[in-house]
């Protein structure tokens, strides 16, 4: 594919509004005297402050998305994963294709715009309960999940369980947490007609804000106005209140309070993404704040490589120390950050000095779902429905073509008139192997209910109760399987003695495993 | 809930064409005087014809699909699973609740509208790896896995493996068949030019049909259209052809012709339900082909019980014996079907006569895609774009909204300018326990190759090969796991000796199950 020996060879790692645009502005400056390479997991751009409006319904899927190749043509693009760079042989290792090939691949300029990915081990049960919202998958399988819920509460004839489906908390008062608490709480109060059984009262939304005011990045007035709005309709707001814990019904507040909730959405803590901790523990990078810190050019101190957008620590004076001085990791800073690197590579490829990074934001905005946002443009406050129509020019004007323009204005307009819709389109499985936590005293299975999947204990103790007197305690280890279902699943009931950890398998799942692996077999014969 | 003592309670199990119908006219016949209730396992009605539109993108998913909720108002709708039906009690044991909990429902009348599921056992290999078209989330998954094999030929540099990549075999010429390829092979030609690396002619569609022609339930002057059109648009059609066996990268012919292709659908071969063969087996129904046989006026043996759709026998003459003497299953029928089954449970309620059932088709439709279809309406023939409209006009019809309405038509309207999207929106992992079919000879891992995972042999014989000699042959229990990656894998090839079955698993499962399992332990840090 080389097509020429003097052709120099940029690629780009990432395509979020850092390296999308990167590649954009490269692309319009160098056209056929580079080669221009966009390296990312997935073949298209997320516009993530509109996935709050795919789980909500208000769009499809495919409008918060746009085809990188349609975004960016004339740049190569490889679905890919990168796994390794070589900084001193100027290299790239990649994995490619379904089956997975390794690939390396020669650069002489490298873009490092991976962006971070989300902290799930900040706290126990986050990364086996709490939901979250950084991709189209994720708020397509959040719409399920509130979907379900109601289709649930619905149809159940037990009031704590009804509460329990009915209660949804948010963690985190910063933009995606706003946005997500009001897209969400719009959306149900609109589909609640279909569900004839389920009240409006009854449905809470919960909203934790670890500081003292929600929308820290906003001026206080404006962050009033959005905490004015969520609590009109009906959202409870909790403030100087983090999460503690998460288990399988319930959630922790950092004050001790306990909440049944079934539907937990984090939107807290970001880390270095594998590549990047795989990077620094080989020695190749040296990491700052968890990010990469590149100086004012937005060079890193390795040769002929760049980094910016959310992975990219970036001093905005010389003399960079407390936190306003570093480049806030939002959208409106990447595209700006993206241009300046671009003029930097191409400066430095035609042997011409490098300039720093300067921008001062033209203002912020935040929706809060219901047609309504908060914001300041050109230091001027916007709230409402205008802020709102702002918010969503800024997407329409990314759109790659005016006719795609044209079907998503007319989707939003639609969605005025139209009622929500309440399908659940179920994406195949989740993966088989879940861990499952309970609290001391959660029940894990009541009398009655079907055990169609095997259970194996691998933390804390369960009570086994028949008519409601203990039988037996079983510990790690110990294995429930859908045999009890036969007679007996009617009358037992199983309830966390100990806070404790499940491994949950599917019927499906264990059929194979049994088959392949012959040690598997006896221990899934034998009941506990 | 119960709302009177009188009121007698009907349920419908199942919400395709039959099901859905039924519970609209009925409400629309005895409004409050009964009580309606209708239980499907997901929560919307899937207009099946469109499917393969959903995957071409020409429509999204949410057009494909109405919420049940909406189309059937004042009908109770619950979303569960039916376990099973006791008819001498007259009542129903339901599985609801993602805790899965068991439910009895009484019922007066019992409809049984539950259609046929896949016979995914027909063929070796079937079930592992063709795709298939029943479902949304089946839509979804085709159009990934296609966009995927585009992504992965854009950048492969093996011209065998893209090849096979750009490959697509459909198995079946019936309607779901001819649509399917036809939607494909549309959406591949308005895509690939997003693909610098893919030249048209490299794409190859083949269509398999047993019979000596396509559309055998058309005039055969349709078909023979609908033949030429798809000749016209490079589609391979392979007459008296079907399918033998399928593998990871291969498909067997009946006439033993090995294709190479990475992608199979099939559109072949239905088979009763799990809760049907549960019935059967307790020896609560009768089976006749595969279905419950009813008599002419609808009327299942057991008191009180009724069905229709799919899953039914329906005789139209009173000494029905060849298959032309029995309803075939179309929607038109079905719909049809609910109409007659309505005014006789209203009649039996009443203490009247039911009447048969007896119908003769207006005409049928087949979309062959690009803006054409093939059929016949009230005896006239159509083709081209006016069969097309007509196909179309019918859906549009169907949906419960007047906005709604405009908005498809709309979207239908705006594809016609707009570039098609190549997004390949990933839902989350597809189960993590898969068995994977090789024939012999075909290449598990390529030298170069990232192992990241775990791979059992269930059957058959590898050979491990070193620097393309033969190292060792790897029987079943023999195990490969991600270590092989650290320093060996780019040497390591892995071949099936004999035609084998592999148990594959992903690494976060293989954690996840040695943590609670601790034979699995073992099992995986022996390398064999």
């Amino acid at each position: 594919m080389k097509k020429g020996p003097a052709k120099p060879r940029i690629v780009i790692i990432g395509a979020g509004f850092a390296g999308a645009w990167t590649a954009k502005y490269l692309q319009r400056k160098l056209r056929d005297s580079a080669e221009i390479e966009l390296i990312n997991q997935v073949n298209y751009f997320v516009f993530q402050p509109l996935l709050p409006e795919v789980t909500s319904g208000t769009i499809s899927a495919q409008d918060a998305v746009t085809p990188l190749r349609q975004m960016v043509p004339g740049v190569r693009f490889r679905m890919a994963e990168v796994l390794d760079i070589d900084f001193d042989r100027q290299r790239i290792d990649l994995l490619q294709g379904s089956k997975r090939r390794l690939i390396s691949i020669d650069y002489q300029h490298v873009v490092i715009a991976c962006g971070q990915s989300e902290a799930r081990d900040l706290l126990p049960g986050l990364s086996e309960h709490a939901l979250s919202l950084k991709d189209v998958a994720d708020a397509h399988h959040l719409r399920n999940v509130l979907i379900d819920r109601l289709e649930h509460a619905d149809i159940t004839s037990d009031p704590q369980l009804k509460q329990r489906l009915l209660t949804l908390v948010v963690a985190g008062g910063g933009f995606s947490g706003i946005e997500t608490i009001g897209e969400v709480s719009e959306m149900l109060r609109r589909i609640l007609r279909y569900y004839p059984n389920v009240q409006a009262h009854e449905v809470r939304g919960i909203l934790l804000q670890r500081d003292a005011r929600i929308l820290p990045e906003m001026p206080p007035q404006l962050a009033a106005y959005a905490h004015r709005q969520l609590l009109r309709r009906g959202v409870e707001i909790h403030l100087n209140t983090g999460l503690r814990a998460v288990s399988k019904g319930c959630v922790e507040l950092d004050n001790g309070d306990m909440i049944a909730a079934a539907t937990v959405i984090s939107t807290i803590g970001n880390a270095p993404t594998a590549m990047i901790k795989k990077l620094e523990q080989q020695q190749r990078v040296h990491l700052q704040h968890g990010k990469l810190a590149v100086d004012r050019m937005l060079r890193l101190p390795q040769k002929n490589a760049w980094a910016i957008g959310d992975v990219a620590l970036i001093p905005l004076t010389d003399n960079a120390q407390q936190k306003s001085d570093y480049a806030p990791p939002t959208a409106q800073f990447a595209v700006r950050e993206a241009q300046c690197l671009s003029a930097n590579i191409c400066a430095t490829l035609k042997g011409e000095q490098c300039h720093p990074f300067h921008y001062r934001p033209r203002g912020s905005l935040a929706s809060i779902g219901h047609y309504k946002a908060v914001g300041e443009v050109f230091g001027v406050r916007v709230s409402g429905l205008l802020a709102w129509s702002i918010w969503r020019g800024f997407y329409m004007l990314m759109l790659p073509q005016f006719v795609t323009q044209v079907r998503v204005a007319l989707n939003w307009f639609f969605d005025y008139f139209m009622p929500r819709s309440v399908v659940q389109i179920t994406t195949r499985g989740e993966s088989c192997t879940r861990n499952v936590l309970y609290r001391a005293g959660e029940t894990i299975f009541a009398a009655g209910q079907m055990v169609d999947g095997h259970y194996t204990i691998v933390e804390g103790e369960v009570e086994l109760r028949r008519d409601n007197e203990s039988a037996c305690v079983l510990k790690a280890g110990a294995y429930m399987g859908s045999y009890m279902h036969q007679d007996t699943a009617t009358k037992i009931e199983l309830v966390a003695k100990t806070d404790c950890k499940l491994l949950t398998l599917r019927n499906a799942d264990v059929t194979r495993l049994s088959q392949a692996i012959p040690a598997l077999q006896k221990h899934f014969q034998q009941p506990s």
